[in-house]
């Protein structure tokens, strides 16, 4: 993005911060989103100015930054949750607005306990997973396919209030939904989001969250991946990009305290096309938080 | 898939076999096909086990197996096509029901030779091309683009029961489709498909085949190439994968005694995003058999 | 394209010349598309004879042929325009109706200054960019987006008679578009487009441009990169090649004295797709071609 | 190559002719040299008018022509072997010094069947393989790794003047290189390679065809797979190009009657190097037949 | 490798175990090598039975077998690490000799904790770092970087008994390597390889770990990035292949009791090609093991 | 490399500056080396802070510095000419010695002019391409191919001082090299560079520029395409990586008044493996700088 780049040490004033998290430490099959950043950065140079749609031009309405990254590594997991949660935890206490680029979906963890502060948030999640496994490989609890039941579990997010956009794809078990459902997260699979239509899934997705705090997860695997091939764990048949930014322009006017959109695997990406196609929703939703903060301000 | 792997000889109560046919031999312009069966099996790690709409348990409800690939060579055409004829004698002899995984479309012929017991059996086919041409380079009669011309010459298949969805591209000459249209074909062009919708198509497919012995063939080159670009002659402007997994999923409860996902030409496939598309597909119709072996075992 | 290569000086009783532009000297960003007439014709190996919908078979509608390519170079970029500007006046003197194939956008220019011979014609422009530009780089007045403010100050194309479809991307300035409907450019944007539907688009199109003379530009941007990702300025959420078909189709019948497919940049085209499918849409635009000079003929 | 096109037919006071094969039949692994020719004429843009080391003009020197591409298919062998030997009859019978471009090694067959009329000739082969099996899949006799056991069987190449040289890699069995040698085929192994040192190769290579009528085939695979990736069956620890370009400088002055270039597979040649490599060698190669006819014609 | 399928639990009277470690948990900058088992055994399809110089027939010589791949995670290093652990220590106690295929680097800790039972073993170690750094990123202990620092810390690896062969690249301090020589190590620089020649280096390595037990860890990385490019930490100015294949053929009759192949990953081997020279090298050491073995034996 | 960014406003103090000239307005065939800085800038990462032959820590010896990059434009030659001679006359008024990362050959002559300040400089040239034609397609006079021709004619370098080293490659006229041969450049071809070996090639440049002020220009070209094959102009049987690496440190000692590195084209460089070259190739120059600074401050 065309932002100024500061050391989180010297933020000051900053409305919403970019913060790149290269890491993939809780990815089970394909690594690589650790690159993430670094070519999302890249290729966001072909991004520009003035939303061409809703007229938002986010570098005018706010003060926005890009905080550089986060010091995450790949050979200690419980290390970098500490480290990513502190790091957001400064960020917060700054009063900052992050916007998180990953590295892979367990980033959201330490991201929702550095900014909780105490809240219990709502979320909306354009996904192909829910994210919600008890557990990968039998015994592991913290991974990028179990993200999302450690932040309930933890308090942080409240099921209620989650709704989940775009899951498709063959299931380990009949029963892999029943306990978010059981949460009372509202599941909407691509099968649904068809027959539904977009604007009926917006109007949903604004009921469940209504006017509270809310997160904002979007991973890249969300979209089908003829859009987005560059991508750990792709899964056939999913939203195009042009229904994305319906879904993301839907969201206008929400309390939005944070959001992230992770799962860009640059060694997947032979073209480059998913980052720009990262780059695009990251701008998408760079208007949805400048917006909403000038609304505040007010 | 997540199959055990059991040699034909020693195969026992199988009632699906998965085989690979590793053989390009029918091919006119690019090869590379006879790599597919070894990209889609590496790929099909990603598929699970349930089916996430109709819930169908495939390796519980059937006996399914890994057969392996059939032996076949790229220097000698007819000595193929006779290995692979007697391997799927084998497999019919014992009961199995075959999905294949090409290789050229050309494998259809010797698989229909080899299961066909005398019957004339119906097919959808899923395919940009009719496959129908009198000949390839003037003189050639057995190539992937004449393999139903010929299955329907040798009595295998009912013209009257055929139908082909997806059809599409520049023409040869005029007439490229008449023979097939005399023959009682019916032709769905992807501008037909399109001005029908897709529940028509379905209902038609369902009237054309009825509850009689039905073959499906998918070619992999039905599908637009943003969503299939490995494969040897890409027609632009086809289908989307979740236009195609709904067509299979409105197939339910045919009588299918056979199928194959053919074309998949890995070194046309950087990202590997084609064998990803393949072993969905894949996936589909093994919930498809499975389904309606139980309907047909109680 | 099946067509025999005629050198322009011994070109008589050609009816419609296929020529190639291998020049980049317009580009600001990614640079490439000098190689794309090479791996154009290349792939257009993969077209056949007939069009499969209007039955079109324009090899024997009109005399076709190859002219080769114009004698450009990347290092002088005025002596370039200069070079193309004089070959277009020789193609148009001997009545020959140019499909061009680029090369970047800005080889519209001195075609125009070309085939004008002081008419001021209109223009289907199918493009994700308005490339009407004052400028770039603050001070450069030849580039890829601005070529038709040149276009329109120089008195080549009438800007009540044009009409951009598929239009998008975030903006530099708010007023980024304003120039141009000033002018009165009917600019279609991608999300106008869908709100409206193909069949109203293709009519006001024809609407604005009536039955004078008119030139049709394709920018192959105008696609989604998931359909082309072999370009310089990818832009997410754009046509697909169904969309961009049927909007070719829509267009029979008008008084077209020229086109172009211009910025396919084969270095950005891993899979070779982008260059199958502008082969495709040249295809369409040669039965576009032919068949209205036949109708012109009787 | 910087030549002109010219169709067999019509080719008079034609010297050296530049011939593609672009057929794959013979291939027994990954398939693709059948878009061998097509690349290597692409990349041969890169190559010049004069050596320069050993100052050949060869476009001066001789009338050199690109005669085309043979008419070969890959649905049927003997099909094309014939077609192949008919051609090369035809240039043969034109006095033409054929310079031919794979396509896979078995090509080599029948073009000495076309070119020998009855004479027994010798050969210079730098290939990492002998490519003297007695068959293949142990049953087929014409592949390209028994092309030139078939030559020797049908009287072609005289044994005890060939020379191979570059051969390596594992066996199939311990007696793989005996028939062979029995015949009286001087094997070069590369490690015999370094060891003897680059002139005493060239000195024994020049010893063993003598000055009598000579063919020279070089398999693209005879180079290492860091230089030359882009081929079928890699075979690791081979020749880097500057030994290849000073073995072939080391066979001036040889009585050569015909040359090929082979295994050249584009889709394994992401980068386009290896038939940069290709057009160097057809260079190097182009300079010692244009050296030898002039010397000759004195 | 063309070797049976065998589970450990089954495997008895085993020579020689071909074991995959797709773990790359180690990892501190660019990750893939997780997938470098599956590509290493696909491309060794390209290897065949015999050395073609030794004349070593390996699996005659000894009861080989594929036992398959390590259970190993890449969510929690210690836990991978005691999984691998106690795989070789079942591998040990059948006295089956080990040869691994990484995986990245630090996987040889847990394969020397399984495979010494209190010996304290040398190494020849060909690789481009000396993988004795202190710690990663200030604080990390466990990583491919500190690998043999560790083992020889865990009394496994005697520094006096280990040569590091092809060390190279710039420095983090200029006492990189201190600590290492201190030890007792010898670390042959590329520089240092090429002033001694390639004798020199074999004799100086063989009178290091002399005859008694000895560990062969093979880093792909030792090799130029021109000859195996898919890999983490590329170094530039590396062996050929020719002269690693030169290097493992000197070390013939040492006492090996087992061996890696480490670092190849296929995200960043486009070609395939860095895979085929990782199994040829396999392929060399196993003939080296099998060859010792039969002495042995006797 | 682990530099400071300064812009060159507020640049004090700074001894080494490290420039990147993004721009490839004087390449006449395959365009992308616009993009080399940024990707040199990405894989310089893995370089660290001593050499570990000459123990030279630039970062410590001097102070060193990223100047960011020039602005140029490819729409513009002449423009960018002046541009960049503008930003060298700023960069050498400050003392600073440049390091310039290119961009395509052409950069030299601005660079040239903007440091030279009266003097006529000597040259060491590592390329596989002399540079010094006197125009490319017939009439222009500024390229990347004639770049030394018109740097000599200007009198910036004195022809009887340059050493051009690794030349090679088809000629276009037998002449090509008179007119520099006859200016007195010593020309050393790689032919004579295996002829005469490597420390009489050092000592000969060494010979020809003296201690008097000279300038380093290395085109990545020189090296073999299998070392670096993303460049637009690949010629065949350069130099290994290593033996660039040891020519350089040849040159240690030398009065270097500034150095370029040239003609990484990332397009063609899939594997990011030229980009990682380069760095290491810029790493080798910078000590050289530094460790000459040194030694002039003392």
């Amino acid at each position: 993005m065309r932002l100024p780049y500061v050391l989180l040490d010297h933020a000051a004033e900053i409305d919403i911060g970019l913060i790149g998290v290269p890491w993939d430490g809780g990815t089970t099959n394909r690594a690589g989103t650790r690159h993430g950043p670094k070519q999302i950065r890249e290729m966001s140079a072909l991004t520009r100015n003035v939303h061409h749609v809703t007229g938002v031009r986010p570098y005018e309405l706010a003060n926005c930054a890009d905080l550089g990254d986060v010091n995450a590594n790949p050979v200690d997991l419980q290390d970098s949750l500490a480290e990513i949660e502190q790091f957001y935890r400064s960020v917060s206490a700054k009063g900052i607005v992050p916007l998180s680029v990953g590295g892979d979906h367990l980033l959201s963890l330490p991201v929702m306990r550095g900014i909780c502060n105490g809240r219990v948030i709502g979320m909306v999640q354009i996904d192909a997973h829910t994210d919600t496994n008890a557990h990968s490989f039998g015994k592991h609890k913290y991974t990028h396919a179990t993200v999302f039941r450690r932040a309930i579990e933890e308090g942080l997010l409240d099921p209620r209030r989650i709704v989940q956009i775009g899951i498709r794809g063959s299931l380990y078990d009949a029963d892999d939904m029943d306990w978010g459902r059981d949460q009372g997260i509202r599941i909407i699979t691509i099968e649904e989001f068809h027959d539904l239509g977009l604007s009926e899934v917006v109007r949903i997705a604004r009921e469940i969250v209504r006017g509270d705090p809310t997160y904002l997860s979007f991973d890249i695997d969300a979209l089908d991946p003829a859009y987005a091939p560059g991508t750990g764990t792709p899964e056939v048949g999913g939203l195009t990009t042009i229904e994305a930014q319906h879904l993301l322009r839907g969201l206008r006017g929400l309390d939005l305290i944070g959001a992230d959109v992770v799962e860009v695997s640059p060694p997947f990406d032979m073209s480059g096309n998913t980052a720009i196609v990262a780059a695009t929703m990251i701008f998408e939703i760079l208007c949805l938080l400048t917006e909403q903060l000038k609304g505040r301000k007010r």
